[in-house]
Parts: structure tokens; C-alpha cells; sequence
């Protein structure tokens, strides 16, 4: 399936000189939604991932998916102040100032095999940050998974240490 | 399965006097989060709903994994500035002040079978507000499905003239 097809650039969201991906035309058309689950599991064995982490919002809508067809439990990643138990929080470095990234302690036991899914891989912040609070949590990362890589940003070498899956690259 | 127990109680969050209901403990069990979306869709049959929409940002965790399985689309419903194409937006009333949710207006067509879903529904604000943007747009609304739905609130007043289904009832 021709994934790229159903992504819609629109130029100049969320501020000016940007070409946002708009992958919601590929969510709302069942056949791409469901093949685009499968193909971003294609190296991934059910029983080999024990959770998935999803960073809030977008990696909510393939995390739980994926999830299910592994038969894994999933994790939210959330922006501060929006998970209600105890939370282990990592901030990391925007263009101008931070931003901070929260998972509840219980999310992960030690050993835990993890695959992380965020929709978009562009500088690697947010994927590292994430990396991080598993690691921290005794969490074993397999994969980060997406679904759009933005090549040009280099967000790849951020998290080389991690074998980095994207289904539709930029 | 006994949903109710991995529901976990967080009090005064996120403000004084209020019981929040924690849904992770059930997200990241593999078989309560299987067993919850099979539940959820008890009553619905694959090929009767078109589109799932489901709302920012908690409905974006069992919204596309219904819509997997119903085999539909799925259409998200954001707040205001998120979605980057065109959009329609409605306001309704919080306890203070006003709240304004979107949807794309190419996220349903003219006649659409559209299943709603949020994890909770409380007092039906968001619930009223999403109803009538899949109306306008020209949706039939078949189910409005929640995770739980908190019922001393009477949210379900709200959106009485459609049918509603939740999993969890307090």
C-alpha cells in the first residue's frame, strides 16, 4: 500500500515555513489504518513485547492498537500534571526553552520488554526523553516505532542506541 | 471480567474534593484492555459503523482500536489550533467559562454511521459538543460508548435522543 498517498501536507501549520504531515486522512480510510498497524509490527512477534509506551496525544492512536495485536498492556507518556498517580518526570531541550514528559512509576515492572510508538520521529526529543523514563524504570527498550520519520531532522541519531523502526520516511 | 478492579480511585485530583478514575492500571493489563474493547462493542456488528470519532486525548486510546476491529475509519475531535486542515468548531459551557472542541470537515461525509467514544462520560459537555459537529457534518450517529460513565453526574441527559452504552457504571 502507497502509505504516502494518504498523508496530507498542508503548508504552513503550526506556524509559518512548516509542511505539516496531516496523517488523519490515513485514519479515517479503514483499509490504510489497519494495514499501517500491521506493516509497523511486520519484525515484531506477539509474546516478544510485554507493553507498548504512547506519548500523548498522537501515540495514542497506534499505541493501543499495536498493543492489542501484540498482546501487550499499554503505557501513556503524558505532558506534566495530566497522569494522576505517583510520576517519574524527564524534561528535555526545545527550540526555545523545555518541555517535560511524565509516566507513572507502576507503567513498567524491571525486564519489561518495551516497544515505544510515537506517530512522528523529527529532532528526537520527546523519543529520548521516553527512552530515558523506561530505562529509569528498569524497562528493556526492543523498538522505537513510528509511523513518519522526518529524515532531515536527524532525530535517528538521537536514539541510535535503539534499533529505530519507521513505516513512511521524509 | 470485573472491570471495576482495574479501575484505581486517585483522590482530590486533579483538584480538592474530586475522585478521579484511573484507567491505567486497565491499559496496561493485556487482558482488560482486550477484554474492555471486545465489551464495548458488544452491541455493535463489523460493518454497521463507517467512522469512529473519538475525543482528545483519552479517546484517542480505545477510539481507533473499535474502529480496528468494526473494521471503520477512525476521526479525532481536538481542541482548538490542533487539527491542521479545515475545521468545525463548537463551544459549550464548563462550570466556569467555555471549552470549543473541532473536527475536520472532510473527517465524515453525507450519511456516515458514526460510533462516539470517550473513556469517560461525566457531565456530557464534550459529548453534546461532538454530537452536534457529526450532525452538522451530516453523520448519523449510531452509539455514544464510553469506557465508564460517572452516572451522578447525568451526562446521559445530555445526549439522551441517542443511544448510550457504557462499560463502567459509578
Amino acid at each position: 500500500m502507497d502509505f504516502k498517498s494518504y498523508i496530507r501536507d498542508v503548508p504552513d501549520f503550526p506556524k509559518p515555513g512548516i509542511l505539516f504531515k496531516d496523517i488523519t486522512p490515513l485514519l479515517q480510510d479503514y483499509r490504510a489504518l489497519h494495514s499501517a498497524a500491521d506493516n509497523l509490527l511486520k519484525d515484531l512477534e506477539v509474546g516478544g513485547i510485554d507493553k507498548v509506551v504512547g506519548m500523548e496525544s498522537r501515540g495514542f492512536i497506534f499505541g493501543p492498537m499495536l498493543a492489542d495485536r501484540l498482546e501487550a498492556g499499554f503505557v501513556p507518556i503524558r505532558k506534566p500534571g495530566k497522569l494522576p498517580y505517583k510520576t517519574l518526570s524527564e524534561s528535555y531541550d526545545l527550540e526555545y526553552g523545555t518541555d517535560t514528559l511524565e509516566i507513572h512509576v507502576d507503567g513498567i515492572a524491571k525486564g519489561d520488554r518495551i516497544l515505544i510508538h510515537d506517530d512522528v520521529l523529527a529532532t528526537g526529543g520527546t523519543a529520548l526523553a521516553t527512552t530515558k523514563l523506561i530505562e529509569k524504570l528498569g524497562g528493556l527498550i526492543i523498538q522505537c516505532n513510528f509511523l513518519i520519520e522526518l529524515s532531515f531532522l536527524k532525530g535517528r541519531e538521537k536514539i541510535k542506541s535503539h534499533e529505530v523502526k519507521a513505516l513512511i520516511t521524509y
